[in-house]
Protein backbone atom coordinates (compact mmCIF):
# COMPACT_ATOMS: atom_id res chain seq x y z
CA UNK A 1 0.00 0.00 0.00
CA UNK A 2 1.12 3.38 -0.71
CA UNK A 3 2.27 5.81 1.97
CA UNK A 4 -0.82 8.29 0.73
CA UNK A 5 -3.38 5.56 1.41
CA UNK A 6 -1.76 4.85 4.53
CA UNK A 7 -1.64 8.56 5.57
CA UNK A 8 -5.21 8.54 4.42
CA UNK A 9 -6.21 5.81 7.08
CA UNK A 10 -3.90 6.89 9.73
CA UNK A 11 -6.14 10.61 9.76
CA UNK A 12 -9.33 8.18 9.73
CA UNK A 13 -8.03 6.29 12.39
CA UNK A 14 -7.14 9.69 14.62
CA UNK A 15 -10.46 11.39 13.85
CA UNK A 16 -12.31 8.70 15.28
CA UNK A 17 -10.16 8.26 18.50
CA UNK A 18 -10.34 12.21 19.02
CA UNK A 19 -14.20 12.39 19.11
CA UNK A 20 -14.10 8.97 21.48
CA UNK A 21 -11.56 10.93 23.51
CA UNK A 22 -14.17 14.28 23.73
CA UNK A 23 -16.81 11.98 23.94
CA UNK A 24 -15.59 10.07 27.33
CA UNK A 25 -13.34 12.92 28.57
CA UNK A 26 -15.73 14.30 31.37
CA UNK A 27 -16.37 10.38 32.73
CA UNK A 28 -14.39 8.35 34.94
CA UNK A 29 -10.97 9.02 33.46
CA UNK A 30 -9.63 6.22 35.98
CA UNK A 31 -6.27 7.64 36.66
CA UNK A 32 -3.55 5.60 37.36
CA UNK A 33 0.36 6.48 38.11
CA UNK A 34 3.14 4.69 36.15
CA UNK A 35 6.81 5.49 36.98
CA UNK A 36 5.81 8.32 39.71
CA UNK A 37 3.30 9.87 40.89
CA UNK A 38 3.28 12.81 38.13
CA UNK A 39 3.53 9.77 35.35
CA UNK A 40 -0.19 9.53 34.46
CA UNK A 41 -2.22 7.27 32.72
CA UNK A 42 -5.91 6.40 31.86
CA UNK A 43 -8.08 3.81 30.88
CA UNK A 44 -8.32 6.37 27.64
CA UNK A 45 -4.46 6.15 27.17
CA UNK A 46 -5.18 2.50 26.85
CA UNK A 47 -8.24 2.27 25.16
CA UNK A 48 -7.26 4.37 22.13
CA UNK A 49 -3.83 2.47 21.59
CA UNK A 50 -5.57 -0.50 21.45
CA UNK A 51 -7.64 1.22 18.62
CA UNK A 52 -4.94 2.03 16.63
CA UNK A 53 -3.35 -1.89 17.42
CA UNK A 54 -6.16 -3.15 16.22
CA UNK A 55 -6.56 -1.02 12.90
CA UNK A 56 -2.65 -1.47 12.35
CA UNK A 57 -3.55 -4.99 13.11
CA UNK A 58 -6.49 -5.42 10.36
CA UNK A 59 -4.70 -3.44 7.61
CA UNK A 60 -1.48 -4.42 8.22
CA UNK A 61 -1.05 -7.71 9.80
CA UNK A 62 2.80 -8.44 10.96
CA UNK A 63 4.38 -4.94 11.35
CA UNK A 64 5.68 -3.73 14.00
CA UNK A 65 4.05 -1.44 16.59
CA UNK A 66 5.58 0.84 19.68
CA UNK A 67 3.43 2.33 21.64
CA UNK A 68 4.07 4.13 24.90
CA UNK A 69 1.59 2.08 26.79
CA UNK A 70 2.46 -1.14 25.31
CA UNK A 71 -0.96 -2.80 24.99
CA UNK A 72 0.46 -5.69 23.24
CA UNK A 73 3.37 -6.77 21.38
CA UNK A 74 6.48 -4.58 21.05
CA UNK A 75 9.42 -4.40 18.54
CA UNK A 76 12.85 -5.16 19.18
CA UNK A 77 14.71 -3.52 15.97
CA UNK A 78 13.77 -1.22 13.72
CA UNK A 79 13.84 -3.43 10.50
CA UNK A 80 10.58 -3.57 8.01
CA UNK A 81 7.86 -1.55 8.66
CA UNK A 82 7.56 -0.36 12.02
CA UNK A 83 4.41 1.73 13.58
CA UNK A 84 5.17 4.40 16.55
CA UNK A 85 2.57 5.28 18.84
CA UNK A 86 1.43 7.88 21.45
CA UNK A 87 -2.51 7.87 22.25
CA UNK A 88 -2.21 10.56 24.20
CA UNK A 89 0.72 12.48 24.66
CA UNK A 90 0.62 15.09 27.77
CA UNK A 91 -1.26 13.04 29.99
CA UNK A 92 -1.28 14.97 33.02
CA UNK A 93 -3.03 18.26 31.02
CA UNK A 94 -5.35 15.66 29.48
CA UNK A 95 -6.45 14.52 32.86
CA UNK A 96 -6.03 18.27 34.99
CA UNK A 97 -6.98 20.33 32.01
CA UNK A 98 -9.25 18.48 29.64
CA UNK A 99 -7.17 20.45 26.78
CA UNK A 100 -3.50 20.89 25.35
CA UNK A 101 -2.84 16.77 24.45
CA UNK A 102 -2.27 15.17 21.40
CA UNK A 103 -2.23 12.12 19.73
CA UNK A 104 0.36 11.17 17.44
CA UNK A 105 1.32 8.66 15.22
CA UNK A 106 4.24 7.37 13.53
CA UNK A 107 5.07 5.16 10.33
CA UNK A 108 9.02 4.36 10.05
CA UNK A 109 10.37 1.77 7.46
CA UNK A 110 14.17 0.53 8.06
CA UNK A 111 14.19 3.03 11.05
CA UNK A 112 13.34 6.12 8.65
CA UNK A 113 10.35 8.05 9.47
CA UNK A 114 7.86 8.02 6.24
CA UNK A 115 4.54 9.53 7.80
CA UNK A 116 4.18 11.78 11.05
CA UNK A 117 0.92 12.58 12.58
CA UNK A 118 -0.05 15.11 15.48
CA UNK A 119 -3.57 16.04 16.75
CA UNK A 120 -3.82 18.99 18.94
CA UNK A 121 -7.65 17.35 19.94
CA UNK A 122 -8.93 20.72 21.53
CA UNK A 123 -7.38 23.06 19.31
CA UNK A 124 -8.64 20.70 16.09
CA UNK A 125 -5.34 20.96 14.23
CA UNK A 126 -4.00 18.38 12.35
CA UNK A 127 -0.72 18.06 11.06
CA UNK A 128 0.48 15.22 8.82
CA UNK A 129 4.33 14.83 7.58
CA UNK A 130 5.24 12.59 4.69
CA UNK A 131 8.81 12.24 4.07
CA UNK A 132 9.95 14.12 0.91
CA UNK A 133 6.17 15.92 0.52
CA UNK A 134 5.81 18.81 2.92
CA UNK A 135 4.03 19.27 5.48
CA UNK A 136 0.28 19.76 5.92
CA UNK A 137 -2.04 21.58 8.34
CA UNK A 138 -5.87 20.59 8.42
CA UNK A 139 -5.05 19.39 5.03
CA UNK A 140 -3.60 23.02 3.37
CA UNK A 141 0.36 22.87 2.88
CA UNK A 142 2.44 24.68 5.84
CA UNK A 143 5.17 26.33 6.35
CA UNK A 144 6.40 28.02 9.14
CA UNK A 145 7.04 32.43 8.84
CA UNK A 146 10.47 31.94 8.30
CA UNK A 147 13.56 28.96 7.65
CA UNK A 148 16.27 30.00 9.87
CA UNK A 149 16.41 32.77 12.93
CA UNK A 150 18.82 32.70 15.98
CA UNK A 151 18.20 32.40 18.87
CA UNK A 152 18.11 35.43 20.45
CA UNK A 153 15.14 36.43 18.40
CA UNK A 154 12.70 34.17 19.24
CA UNK A 155 11.12 31.94 22.29
CA UNK A 156 12.45 28.37 23.71
CA UNK A 157 11.08 25.58 25.37
CA UNK A 158 12.69 23.83 27.92
CA UNK A 159 11.84 21.04 29.97
CA UNK A 160 11.72 21.90 34.11
CA UNK A 161 13.65 19.64 35.43
CA UNK A 162 17.03 19.96 33.19
CA UNK A 163 16.03 24.11 33.61
CA UNK A 164 16.17 24.12 37.50
CA UNK A 165 18.89 22.03 37.50
CA UNK A 166 20.82 24.15 35.06
CA UNK A 167 21.81 21.66 33.71
CA UNK A 168 24.88 22.36 31.53
CA UNK A 169 24.16 25.85 31.95
CA UNK A 170 21.18 25.61 30.17
CA UNK A 171 19.69 28.99 31.79
CA UNK A 172 22.28 30.93 30.10
CA UNK A 173 20.45 30.01 26.63
CA UNK A 174 17.21 30.69 28.17
CA UNK A 175 18.48 34.29 28.99
CA UNK A 176 19.60 34.19 25.53
CA UNK A 177 16.52 33.87 24.17
CA UNK A 178 13.30 36.28 23.83
CA UNK A 179 11.58 33.94 26.59
CA UNK A 180 11.13 30.59 28.15
CA UNK A 181 7.79 28.49 27.31
CA UNK A 182 6.71 25.19 28.82
CA UNK A 183 3.36 23.61 27.53
CA UNK A 184 3.30 20.52 29.17
CA UNK A 185 3.25 18.39 25.83
CA UNK A 186 5.85 17.15 24.13
CA UNK A 187 3.83 16.74 20.87
CA UNK A 188 2.68 20.38 21.04
CA UNK A 189 6.11 21.69 21.80
CA UNK A 190 7.24 19.66 18.78
CA UNK A 191 4.09 21.22 16.84
CA UNK A 192 5.35 25.45 18.32
CA UNK A 193 8.51 24.70 16.56
CA UNK A 194 6.80 23.97 12.93
CA UNK A 195 4.78 26.35 12.98
CA UNK A 196 7.56 29.17 14.35
CA UNK A 197 5.54 29.40 17.24
CA UNK A 198 9.12 28.48 19.73
CA UNK A 199 12.61 28.37 17.92
CA UNK A 200 13.76 25.64 19.77
CA UNK A 201 12.86 22.66 22.03
CA UNK A 202 14.81 20.87 24.74
CA UNK A 203 14.42 17.79 26.82
CA UNK A 204 16.20 15.67 28.66
CA UNK A 205 14.31 12.29 28.63
CA UNK A 206 11.61 11.83 25.52
CA UNK A 207 10.98 8.32 24.55
CA UNK A 208 10.57 7.02 20.29
CA UNK A 209 6.77 7.69 20.71
CA UNK A 210 7.33 11.03 22.38
CA UNK A 211 9.86 11.95 19.14
CA UNK A 212 8.62 9.75 16.12
CA UNK A 213 6.06 12.11 14.56
CA UNK A 214 7.23 15.06 15.39
CA UNK A 215 10.70 14.24 14.09
CA UNK A 216 8.84 13.87 10.28
CA UNK A 217 7.13 16.73 10.67
CA UNK A 218 10.08 19.19 11.79
CA UNK A 219 12.69 17.52 9.17
CA UNK A 220 10.58 18.21 6.67
CA UNK A 221 10.23 22.03 7.59
CA UNK A 222 14.11 21.88 7.89
CA UNK A 223 14.49 21.76 11.44
CA UNK A 224 17.08 20.02 13.00
CA UNK A 225 16.82 17.36 15.44
CA UNK A 226 19.29 15.26 17.11
CA UNK A 227 20.55 14.21 20.91
CA UNK A 228 22.30 16.53 22.93
CA UNK A 229 25.53 15.64 21.48
CA UNK A 230 24.64 15.97 17.97
CA UNK A 231 23.82 12.19 17.25
CA UNK A 232 21.06 10.81 15.75
CA UNK A 233 17.95 9.98 17.48
CA UNK A 234 17.53 6.06 18.70
CA UNK A 235 14.53 5.58 18.08
CA UNK A 236 14.67 2.10 21.03
CA UNK A 237 16.04 4.35 23.61
CA UNK A 238 14.72 7.75 25.29
CA UNK A 239 16.73 10.77 24.12
CA UNK A 240 17.95 13.56 25.46
CA UNK A 241 17.06 15.86 22.60
CA UNK A 242 17.56 19.12 20.60
CA UNK A 243 15.04 20.29 18.44
CA UNK A 244 15.28 23.76 16.39
CA UNK A 245 15.79 25.79 13.67
CA UNK A 246 19.30 25.38 12.02
CA UNK A 247 21.13 28.74 13.81
CA UNK A 248 19.42 28.34 16.85
CA UNK A 249 20.34 24.33 17.07
CA UNK A 250 24.12 25.27 16.21
CA UNK A 251 24.25 27.58 19.13
CA UNK A 252 22.56 25.19 21.62
CA UNK A 253 24.65 21.99 20.32
CA UNK A 254 27.73 24.91 20.73
CA UNK A 255 26.90 25.26 24.37
CA UNK A 256 26.00 21.82 25.03
CA UNK A 257 29.23 20.70 24.15
CA UNK A 258 31.40 24.15 25.91
CA UNK A 259 29.60 23.10 29.25
CA UNK A 260 28.42 19.48 29.48
CA UNK B 1 -24.43 54.87 34.00
CA UNK B 2 -24.50 51.07 35.49
CA UNK B 3 -22.36 48.45 35.50
CA UNK B 4 -24.10 46.40 32.99
CA UNK B 5 -24.25 49.01 30.70
CA UNK B 6 -20.41 49.56 30.94
CA UNK B 7 -20.02 46.08 30.60
CA UNK B 8 -21.60 46.03 27.25
CA UNK B 9 -19.41 49.21 26.59
CA UNK B 10 -16.44 47.34 27.08
CA UNK B 11 -17.28 43.98 25.24
CA UNK B 12 -17.85 46.45 21.98
CA UNK B 13 -14.79 48.00 22.27
CA UNK B 14 -13.27 44.76 22.91
CA UNK B 15 -14.21 43.16 19.72
CA UNK B 16 -13.46 45.93 17.64
CA UNK B 17 -10.03 46.28 19.02
CA UNK B 18 -9.76 42.48 18.62
CA UNK B 19 -10.46 42.83 14.83
CA UNK B 20 -8.60 45.63 14.31
CA UNK B 21 -5.75 43.78 15.73
CA UNK B 22 -6.42 41.01 13.32
CA UNK B 23 -6.82 42.54 10.41
CA UNK B 24 -2.98 44.44 10.76
CA UNK B 25 -1.30 41.81 12.43
CA UNK B 26 0.24 40.20 9.59
CA UNK B 27 1.76 43.95 8.68
CA UNK B 28 4.49 45.23 9.97
CA UNK B 29 4.13 45.64 13.73
CA UNK B 30 7.23 48.55 14.68
CA UNK B 31 8.46 46.74 17.00
CA UNK B 32 10.62 48.52 20.02
CA UNK B 33 12.35 47.52 23.11
CA UNK B 34 11.08 49.50 26.17
CA UNK B 35 13.05 48.89 29.61
CA UNK B 36 15.17 45.82 27.89
CA UNK B 37 15.11 44.14 24.97
CA UNK B 38 12.39 41.40 25.97
CA UNK B 39 9.89 44.35 26.70
CA UNK B 40 8.38 44.92 23.89
CA UNK B 41 5.67 47.44 22.40
CA UNK B 42 4.35 47.57 18.89
CA UNK B 43 2.35 50.08 16.89
CA UNK B 44 -0.94 47.94 17.61
CA UNK B 45 -0.28 48.11 21.51
CA UNK B 46 -0.24 51.91 21.40
CA UNK B 47 -3.12 52.46 18.83
CA UNK B 48 -5.20 50.16 21.05
CA UNK B 49 -4.64 52.13 24.01
CA UNK B 50 -5.57 55.28 22.42
CA UNK B 51 -8.34 53.76 20.83
CA UNK B 52 -9.87 52.53 24.14
CA UNK B 53 -8.46 55.97 25.79
CA UNK B 54 -10.79 57.99 23.18
CA UNK B 55 -13.57 55.58 23.81
CA UNK B 56 -13.72 56.44 27.82
CA UNK B 57 -12.98 59.97 27.14
CA UNK B 58 -16.18 59.98 24.93
CA UNK B 59 -18.57 57.86 27.11
CA UNK B 60 -16.95 59.03 30.72
CA UNK B 61 -15.14 62.16 30.50
CA UNK B 62 -12.76 62.64 33.07
CA UNK B 63 -12.37 59.46 34.69
CA UNK B 64 -8.75 58.15 35.27
CA UNK B 65 -7.15 56.19 33.60
CA UNK B 66 -4.07 53.70 33.78
CA UNK B 67 -2.48 52.19 30.92
CA UNK B 68 0.05 49.61 30.01
CA UNK B 69 1.24 52.29 26.74
CA UNK B 70 0.95 55.24 28.97
CA UNK B 71 -0.84 56.73 25.29
CA UNK B 72 -1.75 59.77 27.43
CA UNK B 73 -2.66 61.12 31.35
CA UNK B 74 -2.86 58.57 33.88
CA UNK B 75 -4.20 58.74 37.41
CA UNK B 76 -1.93 59.19 40.76
CA UNK B 77 -4.52 58.14 42.85
CA UNK B 78 -7.80 55.55 42.74
CA UNK B 79 -10.31 57.69 44.47
CA UNK B 80 -13.49 57.42 42.18
CA UNK B 81 -14.17 55.64 39.17
CA UNK B 82 -10.62 54.72 37.41
CA UNK B 83 -9.67 52.72 34.48
CA UNK B 84 -7.27 50.20 34.14
CA UNK B 85 -5.67 48.92 30.43
CA UNK B 86 -3.58 46.46 28.45
CA UNK B 87 -4.13 46.59 25.64
CA UNK B 88 -2.06 43.71 24.30
CA UNK B 89 -0.97 41.30 27.46
CA UNK B 90 1.64 38.95 26.41
CA UNK B 91 3.47 41.25 23.44
CA UNK B 92 6.35 38.77 23.01
CA UNK B 93 3.64 36.50 22.08
CA UNK B 94 1.84 38.86 20.19
CA UNK B 95 5.27 39.74 18.05
CA UNK B 96 6.96 36.13 18.16
CA UNK B 97 3.71 33.83 17.56
CA UNK B 98 1.08 35.85 16.36
CA UNK B 99 -1.18 34.09 18.96
CA UNK B 100 -1.30 33.27 22.89
CA UNK B 101 -2.06 37.30 23.76
CA UNK B 102 -5.29 39.00 25.68
CA UNK B 103 -6.95 42.25 25.49
CA UNK B 104 -7.46 43.03 29.04
CA UNK B 105 -9.76 46.00 30.47
CA UNK B 106 -11.02 46.55 34.40
CA UNK B 107 -13.07 49.43 35.55
CA UNK B 108 -12.51 50.55 39.35
CA UNK B 109 -14.19 52.52 41.76
CA UNK B 110 -12.29 53.75 44.93
CA UNK B 111 -9.74 51.50 44.26
CA UNK B 112 -12.45 48.35 44.23
CA UNK B 113 -12.72 46.08 41.04
CA UNK B 114 -16.21 46.45 39.59
CA UNK B 115 -15.55 45.34 36.29
CA UNK B 116 -12.59 42.55 34.62
CA UNK B 117 -12.93 41.62 30.89
CA UNK B 118 -10.02 39.68 29.27
CA UNK B 119 -9.78 38.09 25.65
CA UNK B 120 -7.77 35.82 24.16
CA UNK B 121 -8.20 36.99 21.04
CA UNK B 122 -6.56 33.99 18.67
CA UNK B 123 -8.89 31.13 20.87
CA UNK B 124 -11.96 33.71 21.02
CA UNK B 125 -12.63 33.31 24.52
CA UNK B 126 -13.74 36.30 26.56
CA UNK B 127 -14.08 36.52 30.02
CA UNK B 128 -16.17 38.82 31.55
CA UNK B 129 -16.35 39.25 36.16
CA UNK B 130 -18.74 41.67 37.45
CA UNK B 131 -18.21 41.85 41.40
CA UNK B 132 -21.07 40.37 43.29
CA UNK B 133 -22.07 39.14 39.41
CA UNK B 134 -20.32 36.29 38.66
CA UNK B 135 -18.15 35.52 35.16
CA UNK B 136 -19.29 34.91 32.30
CA UNK B 137 -17.22 32.75 29.06
CA UNK B 138 -18.25 34.01 26.09
CA UNK B 139 -21.40 35.02 27.40
CA UNK B 140 -22.51 32.26 29.40
CA UNK B 141 -22.31 31.73 32.99
CA UNK B 142 -18.89 30.36 33.90
CA UNK B 143 -17.37 27.92 37.08
CA UNK B 144 -14.24 26.41 37.30
CA UNK B 145 -14.42 22.26 37.29
CA UNK B 146 -13.47 22.12 41.26
CA UNK B 147 -14.12 25.23 44.15
CA UNK B 148 -10.66 24.05 45.67
CA UNK B 149 -7.94 21.42 45.33
CA UNK B 150 -4.41 21.27 47.27
CA UNK B 151 -1.10 22.04 45.48
CA UNK B 152 -0.27 18.48 44.96
CA UNK B 153 -3.68 17.71 42.88
CA UNK B 154 -2.49 20.17 39.81
CA UNK B 155 -0.47 22.45 37.57
CA UNK B 156 1.41 25.54 38.81
CA UNK B 157 2.59 28.96 36.43
CA UNK B 158 5.68 30.26 37.45
CA UNK B 159 7.62 33.20 36.56
CA UNK B 160 11.14 32.11 34.48
CA UNK B 161 13.11 34.53 36.59
CA UNK B 162 11.68 33.63 40.19
CA UNK B 163 11.86 29.95 39.14
CA UNK B 164 15.57 30.00 37.88
CA UNK B 165 16.90 32.01 40.89
CA UNK B 166 14.92 29.76 42.94
CA UNK B 167 14.33 32.64 45.25
CA UNK B 168 12.26 31.79 48.45
CA UNK B 169 12.98 27.83 47.31
CA UNK B 170 9.90 28.25 44.81
CA UNK B 171 11.69 24.96 43.28
CA UNK B 172 10.40 23.05 45.89
CA UNK B 173 6.37 24.30 45.49
CA UNK B 174 7.02 23.15 41.86
CA UNK B 175 8.11 19.81 43.07
CA UNK B 176 4.70 19.61 45.32
CA UNK B 177 2.81 20.16 42.44
CA UNK B 178 1.93 18.03 39.61
CA UNK B 179 3.49 19.82 36.87
CA UNK B 180 4.99 23.31 35.72
CA UNK B 181 3.53 25.63 33.00
CA UNK B 182 4.84 28.61 31.72
CA UNK B 183 2.60 30.63 28.94
CA UNK B 184 4.28 33.83 28.33
CA UNK B 185 0.99 36.31 28.97
CA UNK B 186 -0.31 37.33 32.29
CA UNK B 187 -3.48 37.39 31.45
CA UNK B 188 -4.03 34.25 30.26
CA UNK B 189 -2.25 32.67 33.07
CA UNK B 190 -4.88 34.29 35.39
CA UNK B 191 -7.51 32.65 32.65
CA UNK B 192 -5.69 29.41 32.85
CA UNK B 193 -6.02 29.74 37.07
CA UNK B 194 -9.58 30.85 36.33
CA UNK B 195 -10.57 27.92 34.19
CA UNK B 196 -8.93 25.07 36.60
CA UNK B 197 -6.39 24.64 34.08
CA UNK B 198 -3.38 25.52 37.13
CA UNK B 199 -4.08 25.74 40.94
CA UNK B 200 -1.65 28.75 40.91
CA UNK B 201 -0.08 31.40 39.25
CA UNK B 202 2.94 32.69 40.70
CA UNK B 203 5.21 36.04 39.52
CA UNK B 204 7.54 38.30 41.22
CA UNK B 205 6.48 41.67 39.52
CA UNK B 206 2.91 42.30 38.11
CA UNK B 207 2.08 46.20 37.13
CA UNK B 208 -1.91 46.97 37.93
CA UNK B 209 -2.63 46.37 34.40
CA UNK B 210 -1.55 42.90 34.47
CA UNK B 211 -3.64 42.30 37.53
CA UNK B 212 -6.80 44.44 37.30
CA UNK B 213 -9.15 42.70 34.99
CA UNK B 214 -8.10 39.11 36.01
CA UNK B 215 -8.29 39.91 39.68
CA UNK B 216 -11.56 40.40 39.38
CA UNK B 217 -12.83 37.64 37.53
CA UNK B 218 -11.04 35.14 39.84
CA UNK B 219 -11.48 36.53 43.02
CA UNK B 220 -15.58 36.75 41.74
CA UNK B 221 -14.37 32.67 41.15
CA UNK B 222 -13.67 32.44 44.93
CA UNK B 223 -9.81 32.10 43.87
CA UNK B 224 -7.22 34.00 46.45
CA UNK B 225 -4.89 36.88 44.96
CA UNK B 226 -2.41 38.31 47.03
CA UNK B 227 1.15 40.02 46.87
CA UNK B 228 3.88 37.55 47.97
CA UNK B 229 3.64 38.39 52.13
CA UNK B 230 -0.08 38.13 52.03
CA UNK B 231 -0.87 41.92 51.61
CA UNK B 232 -3.52 43.67 49.33
CA UNK B 233 -2.52 44.18 45.42
CA UNK B 234 -1.13 47.57 45.57
CA UNK B 235 -3.07 49.39 42.33
CA UNK B 236 -0.83 51.90 41.66
CA UNK B 237 3.01 49.87 42.18
CA UNK B 238 4.32 46.88 40.94
CA UNK B 239 3.25 43.36 43.15
CA UNK B 240 4.94 40.23 43.35
CA UNK B 241 1.13 38.11 43.48
CA UNK B 242 0.27 34.87 44.21
CA UNK B 243 -3.46 33.66 43.12
CA UNK B 244 -3.91 29.99 43.32
CA UNK B 245 -7.68 27.88 44.69
CA UNK B 246 -7.90 28.61 49.05
CA UNK B 247 -5.83 25.43 49.92
CA UNK B 248 -2.74 26.34 47.34
CA UNK B 249 -2.86 30.00 47.80
CA UNK B 250 -2.22 28.76 52.12
CA UNK B 251 0.76 27.08 50.88
CA UNK B 252 2.11 28.77 48.79
CA UNK B 253 1.84 31.99 51.36
CA UNK B 254 2.99 29.24 54.11
CA UNK B 255 6.27 28.13 52.09
CA UNK B 256 7.08 32.16 51.22
CA UNK B 257 7.00 32.80 54.80
CA UNK B 258 9.07 29.65 55.59
CA UNK B 259 11.83 30.67 53.46
CA UNK B 260 12.09 34.35 52.81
Amino acid sequence: MDVLMRRDLIIDWVETAAQEIKTQMSNDLEVESKSNRKDLVTKLDKATETFFRKQINHYFPGEGILGEEGMGETVENLTGPVWIIDPIDGTANFVLQHNHFAIMIAFYEDGLGQIGVIYDVMADELFVGIKGQGVTWNGHTWQPPFTDKPLDQGLLAVNGSLLMANRWQVQELIDQAMGLRIYGSAGLEFLAVAKGELLAYISPNLKPWDIAAGAVICEELGIKLSQFDGSAIDYLAANPIILAYPKSHQKIRHHYDSNK
